[in-house]
């Protein structure tokens, strides 16, 4: 099999150091855009909207606008027209007007073993996605760092409910159009009436993960204050449960306080109107707990402080450290409180650190989540989904990794559900709809894990429960651990599983008590219609042997059907 | 439930952009660790092997040398004195002396709802890993850059198998080491006998993503060539499925050109001889395939390539684009073969993608795979898993995205192997195994969907076959589209589950012929002994009809014996 060492191609350190070199960030999500959420022309276009729509309504919420969007996903004209040209002018057979620019129907062409493959059919097109929203608008300077550099944003370094995180999302649906259609990212902001509006046209330089602003200018436009993005794209508009429809519709449940008005492909507009005018409860940025740091996070946090001391840096750079804390924690750790915190050696960073883990510290404020809410999750299901039963839970915040999170469940049970399908399960993550990877979500295995019989519910080993019945779960944290960039499945951490089941469990009670009120119900409804069946029968069989006459028998019948009619009412 | 607006402390734009800044990779990462495969003591022990072990295995292959390499993993003194010395400093009641630095550890702490929590019991520890190889060596100015930063490296930009592909991983696991205990990398290299060896200690800046060299200097090592790894981190060692010590036995089944010698945290060592002293055959490099490439990307590299006509940037920069392909591109897409590449605009760029589309181009050369081979996938098996059955299947190479990729399957049936449970699958991908993410693999999801049942295997729907089986799967490619950075998972590219499913009906065919056989024997055993059985009564009731004597009662029955014996043998 293999070939003799003196015919290979060997090399050496010195030419192996010729090749080594430094990738950017944006040339490694070029190539793994997958990890983003690009990985077909569906998700590609789902996960641009999701991005936009998430970062307008933060940013309304976070100005304290009650948030109106317009979502529209327009067909680009111009690409069908180019398709047409190029066709007529080649005269190739191929039959489709649409654009043909990605790679991903591509890859269906060259799957025969060693062979050239001709041209494909593919349901891709380019698309112009809109999103406008009311919010308090982009300074002018931030604009091309912000649509143009991955990894640049203001939520990474912040201990907050939010849902975005990670400075991602929308430089990267802005480099996917480029890199399908060569278009550049268009987007218009102004920040009040008093200011001008902007408009900046930019691309991603993929090489060195920077801005490139094509045009920069003031404008003209009607808005006193908001952001609009148009980003030309290559994508695919599908129907059913990974799509914009539907994505868009799970928002509206989970954000009671949006009106949104959306387009579809067709031009077809819906609204979904706002159930409040009330903005969520603020969430507040909070300090890292001691329990969430590190040995080599608490040493930078040491060098880059501006405390003077031990014991300030400890109150000043953490949550939930008071006076006590401090004094029990440099006494665990055998150092000063005086000590300078640039002056801590490695021994002492460790020292402190075990004594942070040897001393009880209150569990970090809850102050910087914001639930939905009973009522209104109970709200939105109810004006998303028909149904019979309701009922919703929020539980008490919790810690994971030193991280506050709070989980929220309702259900929907009954009506015109289907009853004999798995049931639907909706899974929401700081307010934010999670379609894909269901399957790999601690959400799912949550409700997987749970008993359903105990409620009355038909469930087979390790499948969803068998009923008419839509369960959503909302995870709210200042830091969502999603298994991956594209933040579609919450990693399997055993203290949010462990809440989650205590909230289906609570919704499943009341569920059960729901279910057997029916059955007793039905039960009532089936013993009294027997019972109404035979009271005739009864009548006739009591004329027979108290030798009653017609009108005993029918007074009899009639006080019997009134007894029972009594009966029922209690 | 929510707060008027007034009350908000609500921001403007001016005030977000404040706190838009900037966020660096290793920043990113260390927050999402997870995202590398080191969300868990025990998994960061692994990817650090794992990731270190890929890359001495890719450097001694390229240099054409056979690889010989030293795995160790040595618990840390030094931290469990120092726990030792804290616990009795500080007189507090911990009973465990092993290092308490991590963080996962205390996330079981801070579970209780709204209270606070005191400390737990852990099973990680701290370990100092080795990796010791006689490789190439690696250049003393680039050993910074590569254990100290993360995104550098040498196989990111070439089109070649081999298992490390992205600059991230030994950096990440430096930082990680970094992390959890504070201590850099150390690393001895030396790149030939005439050259002086070196000793460099390393660690990341975690907010610059560049390394902050500790020392660096000539030093004494006994080796001629090679590199030795050290670094210290919080791990957690584990027996089982998703341990170090599977991951090793897998990696010596699918490198039978592999010497390894591993010792355990006990001081066990264990040694895997290699099964041959040929290295596999080398992969070449290749340029990319037209079919591959998308408009973003054809953009970039008319931009940036030295070609100075069309004719000449097609031939060179692609593969498989000879003189006539060349011809009939430019025909297509009504460009001159003799125009500057720099000159295209955006609408030449998409005419040209167009015409690729629809221009026939013979699949891209498959030398830029080295699977391993029917013979060496069997004889890895059989020197690993005890079977009475082998069989092995290479599929022909096939292209998914413009990318070569190889199939190979292995299995193992029979023998001790348990045969009421579910089969084994063991996963590689460029000869590397795959522990962790089973169920999200293309390769789980390929066995998953084969019917077991056609050749004589038990299988429940939805579920692996039950069968005293063990099954290898490897992917060979120039680029394996894993589902996350820690490369655990291959993703589900039709093309690629497709020639799975063809390897797999091609040794299930072969196992099926092998279950018949044994059938069969199985069968005419019971038949003849059966046959034994009667034979005597055969006797009686021949001497009875016919008045034999005993003496020829006892021949008949010989010669029934022998005949019996005899039929047998055919």
């Amino acid at each position: 099999m293999a070939a003799p060492q003196k015919q290979r191609t060997t090399r050496d350190a010195k030419s192996l150091a010729k090749s080594q070199r430094e990738i950017s960030i944006s040339e490694f999500f070029t190539k793994n855009r997958h990890l983003l959420g690009f990985d077909s022309p569906a998700k590609a276009l789902l996960t641009t909207i999701k991005e936009a729509v998430d970062n307008s309504l933060d940013a309304c919420e976070e100005a304290g606008i009650t948030p109106r969007l317009l979502v529209e996903i327009r067909p680009d004209r111009a690409a069908v027209n180019l398709g047409l040209e190029l066709e007529s002018q080649s005269g190739s057979a191929v039959a489709t007007a649409t654009s043909k620019t990605s790679k991903n129907g591509r890859s269906s062409n060259g799957k025969t073993n060693g062979k050239g493959t001709g041209p494909g059919n593919k349901s891709e097109e380019r698309y112009t996605v809109i999103i406008e929203d009311n919010g308090p608008g982009i300074v002018a300077a931030q604009i091309p760092k912000i649509f143009g550099k991955l990894l640049y944003g203001s939520k990474f370094h912040s201990l907050k409910q939010s849902r975005g995180q990670q400075g991602i999302g929308i430089s990267a649906a802005g480099m996917y159009g480029q890199l399908t259609t060569g278009k550049p990212v268009t987007v218009y902001s102004r920040t009040g009436d008093d200011q001008p509006a902007h408009r900046y046209q930019i691309m991603l330089d993929l090489k060195k993960n920077q801005p490139t602003i094509l045009t920069g200018e003031e404008t003209i436009w009607e808005k006193d204050h908001g952001t609009r993005i148009e980003i030309v794209l290559t994508g695919s508009y599908k129907r059913g449960q990974h799509s914009v429809d539907n994505y868009l519709m799970q928002t509206s449940i989970a954000n009671p306080h949006l009106h949104l008005s959306y387009t579809d492909p067709k031009g077809q507009t819906r609204v979904y109107e706002n159930s409040t005018e009330d903005l969520p409860v603020e969430a507040k940025e909070i300090k890292p707990h001691p329990y969430g740091v590190e040995l080599g996070i608490l040493a930078r946090m040491l060098k880059e402080t501006k405390c003077r001391n031990l014991n300030s840096f400890m109150k000043e750079e953490f949550c939930r450290v008071g006076p006590k804390t401090a004094e029990s924690l440099f006494e665990a750790a055998g150092l000063p409180a005086r000590k300078n915190p640039k002056r801590l050696v490695q021994e002492d960073i460790q020292k402190l650190l075990e004594a942070i883990e040897v001393t009880k510290i209150p569990a970090p404020p809850t102050d910087c989540l914001s639930p939905i809410g009973e009522d209104l999750v109970m709200a939105g299901l109810t004006s998303g989904v028909e149904a019979d039963f309701y009922t919703s839970v929020t539980r008490p915040a919790a810690v994971y990794r030193g991280n506050p999170f709070q989980i929220e469940v309702g259900i929907a049970f009954g009506g015109n559900l289907p009853g004999d399908e798995l049931a639907r399960v909706m899974r929401f993550a700081n307010r934010v709809p999670l379609l894909y990877q269901a399957s790999a979500c601690a959400i799912h295995k949550a409700v997987l894990t749970s008993s359903w019989r105990n409620y009355g519910v038909q469930q087979s080993r390790g499948a969803l429960p068998v009923a008419p019945m839509v369960i959503l779960i909302h995870m709210a944290s200042v830091w969502v651990p999603f298994t991956s960039e594209s933040k579609e499945a919450v990693a399997h951490y055993p203290e949010i599983i462990k809440e989650m089941r205590l909230a289906l469990q609570e919704a499943g009670r009341r569920l059960q008590r729901h279910i057997n009120r029916r059955a007793r119900e039905k039960d009532a409804l089936k013993k009294q219609s027997y019972i109404q069946k035979y009271i005739p029968h009864i009548g006739e069989a009591l004329q027979e042997i108290l030798a009653l006459t017609d009108g005993d028998r029918e007074e009899v019948i009639a006080t019997l059907t009134d007894t029972l009619e009594r009966s029922r009412k209690l």
